[in-house]
């Protein structure tokens, strides 16, 4: 199993992602190689310098010095950077050179580059971000996470199909618990987009509908896999995490002033997204796994991790069966 | 100044409405007095047992013994029942026997009376339900939380002008800073209804209009008033509520663990949404404020706290003077 990692990708970049490098080889069983796609003569000093740590037999490096930056248009910047870490990183993916793709670079590169190289699989009109929270029950899977700001009910079906083989393949959930986010739990309410969603899932065969969800079930998982547009999906996660790390200063503030101790980061263990490594690209014709661009070497090292389950599992091979139910059947 | 309150109201009514009277005619001085809406029985035999604790020559009662519940449709629910304390609240608001109304009754109901025996202000196409969120600068107000779930570019613009008087009158900030709701700060990111928002509230008059907020801002503090569809801060709203009891639980957790002691509620005071009282909903001729159905005493206090303060500041004459800034001139 070949995985490529994007060398260009932290903020920090390269050092996390090769520490995760380590970590995923160490993890993962002798299967695994890892190819680092980036900057040769850096990511050669990096891995000379840890010396016997390293496995050399299992990385492999893929020159690719050119770095596209968060601020820069996707479309545009995949077109004009062939020698990105990111456009690189996709291309051998498509030529099947390696199995999956992960990067903690650019999001709309990742799903530029995703959606023109490895194209969108029959029957999904839009590939979705698939991010799990951290929730009562472990975790549930949102998705979209930021990739389709604008949605059609039809959209949303799609995402709850990815979402009912994610959650089957990489959470081992046999009949994941389907549910559409909306604002009261009666198939009337809701904006149209959700009305009319509600109702396409109601008669979706083979999924495990159970309604919509509220705000406040998130949470106390009231699902295994959420449905939402993408718009609604990003200002839930990055309002999660910052409210996390509100609740947690508020926390320290008082442990400041009555000199109490407490083991902060054990008792909060379970809302670190590094735990989760990286949110997949679902939809498309392969593996493309995007991390948070602050990720730490443990996230980038679950996100290799989330990579070699989906290929063990054939998730992409189970997607594209599974969205070709809604599909015309051939005259 | 006479202030309505719904006497069947909260899940436990008539009880925390009693006592949430008795602490807002303790707090807000000798100019107030409170019209109960409610059982007449019922409420002449608790004031009774409470003896000399109530100020009899402050507290008055209307007799409306009917109650329209959490799950009845809010538009027939008000038609078919006119002796409901709702409908007889918002009805002595708008013959000005009284100078607001509070309630912690059905939310669709009190919107359903309001545009009905209220009426929307000139400008206003949708009134809003302005929310406090806290955050870090200690509260944010965010509208809409959940009135109108499907929204025109307009309607959110009217959004920020509600707001922006809300913010000055009851937050006391002159110049309130407004953000738009969004997934990246740049002005062409987002659905569709941000974009064009974006470019409405950029040539907006009167407005200090600071641009797009996204999910993780909102906490920090990134505005004083955030607009977005009333679909999304319906979500947010609850989200955010049971995040803040999720985190809190895992803290308890981990105490019960290791045997610390902490004292949880002081350090999380701030998150409590009692003490921001009641939600106002902004653009109608008037003044009904929204509590949650499960407000104990001082958010009931609360509510009428905010009441008291937007009948002192004229909150609706200022109201319907900023939005007159976008009506077309007469003739």
């Amino acid at each position: 199993m070949r995985i490529a990692l994007d060398a260009l990708g932290t903020d920090e970049a390269p050092l996390p992602e090769i520490e995760g490098a380590l970590l995923a080889l160490a993890t993962e069983g002798e299967e695994l190689t890892v190819v680092l796609v980036g900057d040769r003569p850096r990511l050669e000093e990096e891995l000379e310098r840890r010396g016997e740590s390293v496995p050399r037999g299992r990385i492999e490096i893929v020159h690719a010095p050119d770095r596209i930056l968060p601020g820069e248009s996707p479309a545009s910047a995949v077109r004009r950077r062939p020698d990105s870490s990111i456009v690189t990183g996709v291309r051998l993916h498509r030529d099947r050179e390696v199995d999956a793709f992960v990067s903690a670079g650019s999001t709309g590169a990742m799903m530029a580059a995703s959606l023109i190289f490895l194209r969108p699989l029959p029957g999904v009109d839009r590939p979705a971000i698939g991010t799990l929270l951290p929730t009562s029950i472990g975790a549930t899977l949102m998705l979209d996470g930021g990739a389709n700001v604008d949605c059609k009910p039809r959209h949303l079906q799609q995402f709850a199909r990815l979402g009912h083989i994610y959650a089957q393949d990489l959470m081992g959930i046999e009949r994941p618990r389907i549910g559409l986010l909306n604002i009261g739990e009666e198939p009337e309410k809701g904006n149209e987009l959700s009305v009319e969603t509600h109702a396409l899932l109601s008669r979706a065969a083979g999924l495990h509908f159970i309604g919509n969800v509220e705000g406040r079930e998130i949470i106390r998982g009231g699902c295994d896999v959420l449905v939402c547009d993408g718009f609604v999906g990003n200002v839930l996660l990055k309002f999660y995490e910052s409210v996390a790390e509100f609740i947690i200063e508020l926390l320290r503030k008082e442990m400041d002033r009555t000199g109490t101790r407490f083991d902060v980061k054990g008792a909060f263990r379970v809302l670190d997204y590094a735990e989760y490594g990286g949110a997949p690209l679902l939809g498309v014709n392969g593996l493309s796994v995007i991390c948070h661009g602050a990720s730490p070497p443990k996230a980038i090292g679950n996100a290799i991790g989330v990579a070699a389950r989906a290929i063990r599992s054939k998730m992409v091979q189970h997607i594209a069966r599974e969205l070709a139910r809604d599909l015309p059947a051939e005259a």
